[in-house]
């Protein structure tokens, strides 16, 4: 038995990948981006499709609970977060709702001005926060961006919320959740966490952090599928005077009354905007199942160790030194990805994907390799480590096929 | 042969009801709440889940133009609403999208602040535009909701713009998009148009009317499931200048260059948000095959003709008498759905749906006969008609198990 094929023989979440359905024939290192598809799904929605909108029709909203999807999922969710129940809700894109927590956050604190972020988060946080701030007016918002080490000196008495991300998408660097929801708590400002890389791939405690608000991704380590609605977290305290800008009628205390004056639900239900998307929520609803019984504890464990099995070989191997890991290599600052700094990583990763490494580019040269502890193993590691060597060794990222870059890298 | 079946053999869209996988059981009349399911739509769903994201995962977005779904879907749509290319965008929700073209009305009429709109429109257009004015603050908008009645006379400097629905979901009664959309713009102010309940059940020019904008549902006549994803109208002369607060990244001109600064995209692509729930979207995509080679002039003259017979033998039927028809009888001011005032509305409604009829109730008072022309018949005009004679004259409506009304009607 070779080590790798040891190292799987002897993982306690080996079995989980029977839970999915992935082609034989590849090595699927991009769960950051999309995740793979889980076995119960088409089933699932089979069943929402032919059964109920095709056979109790309108009468599934009551009969299937359709209405409560956003809840129910919400509460799946929220199991995964360490969130407890009634603060989370599967509603809309995570783009739409840091519209809807930035502007709360903005009117919970009346006095404060400044949304305060970090240079180089995943471009939506920062395209909608200046949204917001635009539409406001500078007299009510700005926003700041600064560079994470100087973020303590500029949590100032402007700063109404302060907008994060536990994991950064392009670096795959991991924030202290815990010390920075404090250290704003103590200048006086909110916190929103955007969740999208770490949701599903490590454990999280929204609540025991005292976070104010998150949002996330249900298409990533959910495995939602593609496009799969996102979610936000609204700390209880917040939710009895909470206020947000889109307050469409499914937000509304009693929709059903069509009553003309908009009065907002109680909770986190008033984060709901329209109709959902139930056959995308389905989807997710019938994905997440397949976190039952799984501790998130042993998929960090796994996360890290496939990620340090990357790392050593990595620097093992003369061919590869050419790649720079511009992830953190300590754990408590590591998400669930590695990024490789190469001027090539487009060339790099076209060449991957050709040899059956599926891995993602971000642009300039980043080079992703996301693990997703759920279905990759051990050995997947060692075949993207010899298929990197090929590539590197004999310069197939020269490939004049991949002059042409796609809408969608 | 019955009277209905001669109408029903002579009916050029009879063939149509074979595109849809509905109960052989009943009769449906509630297409203007949640369209039947297209025959066409759980195979192509199936063929998203398993080959595209399950084989082909990430690489779908290129491969199978996921990308592309937001504005391939709207040009589908912008086909049935007389929209010119270029002009329709598949995405969000009715309510999402209402606020992000509310928004840009505004910001286009820097020097006027009043949303000008109608009571009694579903609630969530006015919720909305109260949430939007409640942001901007009172200097700078207000929502003035008038009788239908009163508009012309409302129609002011003030009026930046006017939000009307094309169709209104209670009463059934059509408004005049061409001569509203003069008044407004003779008066300086622009148009939204809220198509839910018009939109791929009778023809639309929205081009032909300058409209300048428009949102409609993709679950009611267009069948697309349900919460399917929404559309909006753009029109050409307004996209140069147009600025919408929700401005996420898949509304950035270069989304996958991940600049810091946002950019809008050109065109009506710059109303995109957040990732779109693909499945979702797919369904939506395969459901509007079966408007190919459709006419919407029959579709609206069946439409009317199915309302016509109903009108004409519900008058004959001395049983009853109490139901009146709210909905105004002129083809020209009447929608695809009838709208009956009982007092005891809600329990014929339960009654009509456990003798197989499915119709739905709006609070108080209001039963909703929708006709769907696409897959109703004469035959279903008739059916629901001697089920209603049967509720009424046994009175099966008091029946004690109407009491408790579901979380939905």
């Amino acid at each position: 038995m070779t080590d790798v094929a040891q190292l799987d023989a002897a993982d306690p979440l080996a079995a989980l990948r029977e839970r999915f359905l992935l082609p034989e024939d590849i090595v699927y290192l991009d769960g950051n981006s999309l995740g793979a598809l889980p076995r119960a799904v088409p089933d699932a929605v089979d069943r929402v499709l032919r059964q109920q909108w095709g056979g109790d029709l309108i009468a599934s909203w009551n009969r299937h609970d359709w209405i409560g999807l956003p809840t129910r999922v919400g509460e799946r969710i929220a199991a995964l977060i360490g969130a407890a129940p009634g603060q989370v809700l599967c509603v809309d894109s995570i783009s739409v709702n840091l519209f809807k927590l930035l502007a709360a956050a903005l009117d919970l604190r009346p006095r404060r001005d400044t949304i305060l972020t970090l240079r180089g988060d995943f471009p939506t946080d920062a395209y909608i926060a200046g949204g917001l701030a635009d539409w406001l007016g500078p007299q009510r918002c700005r926003v700041h961006a600064v560079e994470a080490p100087a973020l303590n000196e500029h949590l100032d008495e402007r700063v109404a919320v302060l907008l994060l991300t536990q994991v950064n998408y392009r670096s795959g660097e991991r924030f202290d959740m815990a010390a920075l929801t404090a250290a704003a708590h103590d200048a006086g400002a909110l916190v929103v966490w955007d969740l999208a890389h770490s949701a599903g791939v490590m454990p999280i405690d929204l609540d025991a952090c005292a976070v104010d608000f998150a949002v996330g991704c249900g298409y990533k380590f959910l495995n939602g599928g593609p496009g799969a609605p996102a979610f936000l977290y609204v700390n209880t305290r917040h939710q009895g005077g909470v206020r947000q800008p889109l307050s469409g009628w499914l937000g509304h205390a009693t929709p059903f009354d069509f009553a003309p004056q908009y009065r907002p639900a109680p909770g986190v239900r008033r984060f709901q905007a329209g109709t959902p998307p139930i056959v995308s929520m389905a989807a997710l609803e019938a994905a997440l199942g397949v976190f039952n019984d799984v501790d998130l504890n042993a998929v960090r464990r796994k996360s890290l160790a496939l990620g340090d099995l990357f790392l050593e070989r990595l620097a093992a191997r003369p061919a590869l030194r050419e790649l720079n890991c511009i992830t953190p290599r300590e754990h408590a600052r590591r998400g669930s990805q590695l990024s490789l700094r190469h001027e090539q990583a487009w060339g790099i990763s076209q060449a991957l994907i050709d040899a059956g490494v599926i891995v993602d580019f971000r642009a300039p040269d980043i080079l992703r390799l996301g693990f997703a502890p759920l279905y990759n193993c051990f050995a997947d590691v060692e075949a993207a480590l010899a298929a990197l060597e090929r590539v590197m060794v004999n310069e197939t990222y020269r490939d004049p096929a991949y002059d042409q870059r796609p809408a969608v890298t």
